[in-house]
């Protein structure tokens, strides 16, 4: 199933204990219309705070239920602030995380003096100016395969930081006078993203941005890998996962089967 | 000053007793950082629900506070659903209301199967399919002067129901797969709105989409001018006024200066 959802007032995908999250919300869900327990695997493992248009979320169920009327079912019983925009019967054996193929995480931000009221909750207000040619510059150096420890907040379980980034692409919508100021999109694309990679990498492109860094200091922090150097973790109400791909074609950027060897390992992203 | 709202939580625009309502907290704040009374003026008495990108309004002050501190200051004390996105200096006289020369309102529809969880406070939800071509050819009998008493909940006060559409467009995004569906997006640009009018014009264009009446209707209610005839009101958090133009060129469809002799006269819209 694809979900939607607006990350605010959830502690992030992943069932916790005394915590609203998305997974606890579905599963409760879907265990009502289902009737029989289920586990939701979902293809990200989305933070607090972060948004989704695209999650992928999958399950097994011995239900005869027909894949719309679960659907329909789901949004009647989810709070407003989940929702699913399709079901389909998968494959035997199909895994939401382990068979996808990439992802297409977008970054929004708000460049502008004032701050917004509407849709303030899915983009960062960055009030100073942004020089947005040095913000290309330095996210073209990102793209290809590297070893991203420097844009990890906690190294992964085999300490295996290495991914493919097919697209990392700053898009400036300019807004109308008097107002003035910049909408921006960070998109990225990849294969597989560590735990808040894409907002570290956000955080130091608006500090290229800002002309508080070089764009080549992104390719000396690939090369070092020190995690010190990078810039902040931007916040997590910008960062909404787009799309998930599981076939080649889905997502620009990915034309063929770039599934990784190790794609069984427990990869957060 | 140029004013965002989400207006979920409003009353509308114009103070009433007893009520949260857009001016009210305008002029609270206003107050608080100019230290004087005063009485702001908007271009448009938005109704209750209905969002703003670009409302515009218009006080006068003897304050010596630079532009650019009233609209950190009234950023800082207004509630986070308004916003002051930019504070000009006006020529003497200048009146938010009267001295526009046209106004840009967009209606957002989401149109699929499933609801949608982020951004559902700013679009109508509208489950079928719709034959955006049909509603194209509806809108297109929209454009031009015409007496719109047929899409008026409440006549104006002289009873004057002429008004002038520059522009009547239905954009459609197509959304990705496998949910599918369309964004659709009605613009509307005109030197005057009456109360409900861009609404029930929606309400109508969305009674062709779903084939329930043809496009040849509209030049049919426009002759009539017959309210009973005319669609359903849609939904009010659908409806955002984008930008008010007070010089030619502003928006698209307003090359002169096509002010109305009688804009002296309390207009709704």
């Amino acid at each position: 199933m694809t979900v939607e959802y607006c990350g605010e007032r959830f502690a992030g995908w992943q069932v916790q204990p005394e915590a609203r999250t998305v997974q606890g919300e579905l599963q409760r869900a879907l265990e009502e219309i289902l009737r029989h327990p289920v586990r939701m695997v979902g293809a990200s493992r989305t933070d607090a705070g972060v948004h989704a248009r695209g999650q992928v979320a999958s399950c097994e169920t011995t239900s005869p239920l027909p894949p719309a009327k679960v659907r329909a079912g789901l949004n009647a019983v989810l709070p407003a602030d989940v929702a699913v925009s399709a079901v389909e019967e998968a494959a035997p054996g199909f895994h939401a995380r382990f068979d996808a193929l990439g992802k297409h995480y977008r970054y929004r931000i708000l460049c502008r003096a004032a701050r917004s009221a509407l849709g303030a909750g899915e983009e960062w207000h960055v009030p100073q100016e942004l020089d947005v040619s040095a913000m290309r510059e330095a996210a073209r150096r990102l793209v290809g395969t590297h070893d991203f420890r420097a844009f990890v907040s906690r190294p992964d379980g085999d300490g295996d930081c290495t991914r493919t980034l097919h697209r990392v692409e700053v898009q400036a919508e300019p807004l109308p006078l008097p107002a003035g100021g910049l909408r921006l999109h960070v998109d990225v694309v990849g294969d597989g993203f560590l735990y808040k990679m894409v907002r570290t990498l956000v955080g130091t492109l608006v500090q290229v941005g800002k002309g508080r860094r070089p764009a080549t200091d992104l390719t000396a922090l690939l090369t070092q890998g020190d995690r010190r150097q990078a810039g902040p973790t931007a916040p997590a109400h910008g960062l909404c996962l787009e799309r998930v791909a599981y076939a080649p074609g889905e997502l620009p950027g990915i034309d063929t089967d770039t599934r990784r060897s190790d794609t069984r390992s427990a990869r957060v992203g």
